[in-house]
């Protein structure tokens, strides 16, 4: 049973332009041919006229279960794999057919993984690189280190085993050559690609720190290479940067965030003529106002060197990549205070890493730093297939290619909000039932309702340690 | 139908001793008579030829829901009711056919109570005080305080207002009148008896603070007395003890417990005066040889001062009463660092803590310190069901009362330790199962297996922070 | 040599108004007559033609030593006397004669009490308590827990130990006839009154736990009443306040502040009705408004009530007396963040507890709430003197007393901030030299310069730790 | 005036083996002949009769300022210089006559050293580093984070600058080039020569990080040799080290020390090919017992790998240097918990680094690991003379050297514990008086006796905290 898509302008990502009126004939999941509609036929024909068709949206940087919260973690111990699935499906519903997860819990997104690409469950195509190689796992000094101590034992060593395997920060204490045999035994697990930790992830010198020499990076990356998988870096200073380009990674994380420096233009130049994918994790204008009012001076000279690099980037002519850290924070880890003062505080407009809107924020953003229509759409699509080595089944529309594609209401090449116009996602050749996604909402769920214990628990003068104390000292905060 | 107990030697906790051979008539759940075999008939006979049957043994003071650790309070949300459900029948499996619960989360304990004292399910008879009136929950300052910042706003004031609804901390603020009105408010919601705190938890100054006033502490009382219940009091200090005592108190909870300073003669006096029940909670011999070690001196001072009043509890005549906390922690718990230097860190036959073994270790050290067997049996039995005001009921075998008795295959008044032979408990006049108690075990299940990936995760290695840093500074500690 | 002041207003305290040009003669530091001054000769005759003449003011509750941060009293270790004179003249070039110290290092506050008294040094006249019964150390849980663990142990418990001697936290273990014991051995080491706490000092539960029984706290007072010396409770609740007055206190301190709880009337009465001093610590109307931006609801509550209990405090009848906790913060102290939300982090002009300004503050606070000139006076003067058992010789100008006195260059009576308008000191009968104080200015002195090196210091960049981590993550915070 | 030494076996660090009766003529500070006593005349004879005379001892790597804990640096500020004197003093005492102080604060260090080589004040000859570049101050995350937030900001940022000036943390965010022109910058001001962090200091992942890449380390070892300055660097991995040898470092700290990875053969082989001086921190045989009676399994393989590599640097061919970290601790930081677990908390013996007998330990403990008599003294003296690039004035006993000899009762060459046994100590050609060091005790000095107060201070019951709380709890510890 063939399908034949009629009516709509195809943005093929290949043109220079949409081209109106072609139409798209799909058999056992591909595109068989594109082209005048009298000369295609198909067993079923989907009228899209005034409609706009595209390649299926693509993320270079998702983490879908990014809810790494003690809580989180113990409440859905064991449905783990439910949670990447819902997440998959958000991502679906949000025209991305394809997902590239760079730190998860490998067994259960590979599992998950699976059973999407088996047809068993409907979701956004996953690819995975299982834990960041070179971090210790979500209850560490890499992640929450408050919880050693307050967690048992048993469950933070098993949740850290589950996510870290061995390849975490242990790695550090070896010679490059040892740490390249633990990468080799990592990747005979099944990961698609690799992403190793050129800086360290923050907590220590907020991510000032190299975690890896230049000499081990080349390692790390011929492994990789050797093993048939692309590879990439975790990067947060230029010396960073450089040292995960110059190692010949594929493409670079949010390269844009290099703490309160810019990068150089000698590196600017290196990523564009090695031609690394380099994702940008750009701010909008608004967001940005927004954002200085809640961070101290010192975090704004970072988001102000991330907004100046986002834009030497786009004129470097680097292949530049979406991508946004997507992930789905459960309602009642939004609310928290320490969401404040990150971008994931943001207003939902502007906010870039939520999973199933974020990159919808991404294009409004760089189009706003001066992204062409069609550059926006390879940055979305083509640029990351091909960085990720996908490129001969995904990221455009052709012959021969896997049938991902969004039909949208409004013209993308108009304006980058009209991304958000999805009238339908195909994936694999079939229509996609939007509405019954997520099939089980778990951390999209609404919050449970108070308990009827809760009117009678007075807070305002229960926790009576918030108020001060001896009324003329400074103990108080004690 | 009717049950005939027969040959067995019957210590019915009236007589000085017990009577051989007597034969116990039981019908619709009570004892009808105590008398000579052939005097007595039943449609059922159980032959206890060389049998011990006693009263069913009571706790006056323990936490079916103990393991109020955040881990756990998240993995069974929902299933609180099932967590006490199972330590009601770990306790009954023990010989404990009535438990006083202390302190813990009124709705889910009522369920509970109601359930098994419907016949739905077996267990313990629970009687429950809900929280006790002052303290705040187990995430607050009196519990365990790391947990809010680390836990949701939402979960943690969830949990929080299940334990405390209106009688927290903030009765602290109050008048005396005022906290007499939510504690009418609280009695309403259905609990058994009253519990409140004469001294603070123990966090704050170990306990020394005072949390109510002599005249807020007459209030509370005059409240419970009103509302047809039993009051009793946490107390931990020589003056919290005697503040309770003249309160009018009907019991008060492991009232040796009074940190480094002996209870005084008057108080002992008054006490046994008042004849207010004494909760003891005493180490054995080799518990506290044990616990030497790992304790520091100053703690030190307040075992040996536990050990001391215990010992001048005894000689003063006071009701003694056997009670323990008695509570059941999940595996995972059991084995961490933090339970090291507490008495549940004593090994099981020493440890006076465990729901299931707990009254036990009670009995035996109580024996050391030279309690006659009879009074042993009382401290374990009638002085519980007195002091609580159930007696009526419960406390002793004779006829018109509660048909609670356990079976014992060894004689208790050779020795303490013979308390653990138990061949048979029956309650409510029927025979218990033992061997299928807990029905559903939670916390008393075995450790999950640990996940495959932790075989790789190298724990030696990857924990690089408890590593010495600069060998020659001091700066590893940090 | 004797000494005549001519020509002012004299505002006696006893008198309902000023009396226009009154002369007062001074001979041996007292006042040997008031009259026409064509009735009085002096060997010296100072003429205050126009100005106003007030008996000195008193504080009825300072800490000459209250910046007990660790840095400082590491600073000067060996100096606190010094600290404590520098201090006792700022507060003498502040117009106040006397101040009554109820919270301090006793043997320095004794020794710098005594030069004054000797006239060695010059000072505003002080009595003092030492510690307050009840309190553990300045490195302690009552004041500052992070200290211990940080200082060595042979400082850290240095400094406990200068401050609470035999008197702290450990008589809440003991039986109320033992901690009079130690209260009595106290007392012979010199102090001047006794306070004590009637609730804890805050930083376990904001102030609401209890620190003395009843009995205890009657027989602490009854203690002080045998020595001869007054006895005073620090009180922080409603319930605790009530207790206080009951034991006998002669004084209470900052009795407006119960937590979120206003003041019952019956304490009101029985406050008013056993002539018990009634300290009250009161916001400006404009420090109110500001204070209220900054604290959270819950503390709000806390204020409201203050201000309600002030209010109510004047309308009772009672005998209000002004007291700040009037002390120094050196200037590094006085621009940390934790002094923000405390209203010594209100602006000069409302900031009660500074020590140079506070009572100035006070008096227009309380002339806001409705007190009459003249009761304003007395609270800075004559009702202090009363009830710290003073008053033969201190509190108003009548022959006979001391001749401590205050010239104002406008009229107190007109406006409370008159106050302000010194224009001299007469102490002990002898001219201050306003302008030579404070003789050696230590933490009145200013900041030191920054050192060269500190310009190369950047701090914008060094402090890596501040910028956000991984960049969509919520790890920043942690 | 001219000085002869008679008499004593002559080791001149030179030769194989010492040489018996050789007098050595001293002149304007320097040696100006060694021979045959009949052949040297000098003004003063100073006969040494069964003694031997070895070059002045050296060491490679000491804090002449370690002790930089909040409360010294508080209690000494002003005089961190005298505190550097008072060590130079100690350290000249102990026979060493030079010492290359490797981190510390520039400004004092520099006075000092500068008031020594100017013979104002007696003392060993200091070399120093300022900081190690890239490091962040005491009171920072490198070293101690408690301290901001305790300390004022004033104080915390001074000192912090004290240290850093502009070549600090910040580093890390800057590209090699720009990190070259901050050494430059930070060189001009003086320091004598350069330590650069190759790893972190250890607060974050045990040292495991890197701070800068192999590019950065080379630019800044080019920058100190272009300056005319040795280049050292500080490691704690094995990639960490074979980074700074291959950058060019003239010497390597504590290169035994690379967590619990032995250094791989190739490294070794390229610190002996390239004559980068080892630095070799040792534990003695009986100091490895002890420790690991109190280390973790986890910190133990540190220990262990440190002592193979130890071992294996002997064996390499490689320069070994004698250096220890050494300073001097207050007697109220050697007493305090943080000590033990660390090699500071060993027995004196076994103590490596204690200024005034850490080298004594090295010396023992690498005899122990097979070094001979004479390499021991050359680790001592002249290698690192040579490292250092000071041979042409110091490090053997030649014609034309500086002066600087020890004088012993005992043979050296006979047994390493013979260096103790300090007959007299020449510098600059003069005997140093060693009974009158050090000149001014401050840190050396005796603790404060115990205030009267602290008899009654009854720290038994007043630390109530450290009691249990409710006994049957686990709260007891939170």
């Amino acid at each position: 049973m063939s399908l034949l898509l009629t009516g709509a302008t195809v943005i093929d990502g290949v043109s220079d332009q949409g081209i109106d009126g072609h139409a798209i004939l799909i058999d056992d999941g591909r595109i068989v041919a594109i082209g005048r509609p009298d000369e295609l036929t198909g067993t079923e024909t989907l009228d899209f006229r005034g409609k706009f068709v595209i390649p299926g949206l693509m993320n270079a940087n998702v983490h879908l279960l990014i809810n790494v919260f003690f809580e989180t973690l113990v409440r859905y111990e064991g449905r783990y794999e439910d949670l990447i699935v819902e997440a998959a499906q958000v991502a679906l519903k949000s025209g991305m057919t394809t997902v590239f997860d760079t730190w998860g819990p490998r067994r259960a997104l590979m599992s998950a993984r699976d059973r999407i690409d088996r047809g068993r469950t409907p979701g956004s195509r996953i690819r995975c690189a299982g834990n960041i190689i070179g971090f210790d796992g979500p209850f560490s000094d890499d992640f929450d280190k408050r919880i050693p101590g307050v967690g048992s034992s048993h469950f933070v060593d098993r949740v850290n085993a589950t996510w870290v395997e061995n390849v975490g920060r242990h790695l550090m204490w070896l010679t490059p050559e040892a740490v390249g045999e633990e990468v080799r035994a990592y990747l005979e697990r099944g990961v698609d690609f690799v992403k190793y930790a050129s800086n360290e992830h923050g907590a220590a010198a907020a991510g000032a720190f190299l975690q890896f020499s230049e000499r081990t990076q080349r390692i790390i990356v011929e492994e990789a290479h050797r093993g048939g998988l692309t590879a990439q870096s975790h990067t947060s200073t230029v010396e960073g940067l450089r040292m995960a380009i110059e190692a010949g990674c594929d493409l670079v994380q949010h390269c844009n965030m290099t703490g309160p420096t810019e990068i150089p233009r000698e590196t600017l130049e290196l990523l564009a003529g090695k031609n690394c994918g380099a994702v940008v994790f750009p701010l909008t204008d608004n967001g940005f106002k927004i954002l200085k009012e809640s961070v101290s001076d010192h975090e704004w000279t970072m988001w102000q060197a991330s907004d100046a690099n986002a834009r030497n980037l786009v004129d470097s002519g680097a292949s530049i990549l979406l991508a946004n850290d997507g992930g789905i924070f459960a309602p009642e880890v939004r609310s928290e205070p320490m969401i404040k003062g990150t971008w994931n505080g943001l207003p939902e407009d502007e906010a870039l890493g939520r999973l199933a809107t974020g990159h919808f924020v991404w294009l409004k953003a760089m189009e706003e730093k001066g992204m062409s229509p069609m550059a926006l759409l390879h940055a979305a699509t083509r640029n990351i297939a091909e960085a990720y080595q996908v490129d001969d089944d995904l990221g455009t529309l052709e012959a021969g290619k896997i049938a991902d594609l969004v039909v949208l209401d409004e013209d993308p090449l108009q304006s980058a909000k009209n991304y958000q116009s999805i009238h339908a996602v195909i994936k694999d050749g079939a229509v996609v039932d939007l509405d019954a996604l997520p099939e089980q909402p778990l951390l999209t769920a609404d919050l449970p309702p108070s308990p009827v214990e809760a009117a009678r628990y007075r807070k305002a003068v229960h926790h009576g340690a918030r108020l001060p104390g001896c009324p003329s000292c400074l103990n108080g905060n004690h």
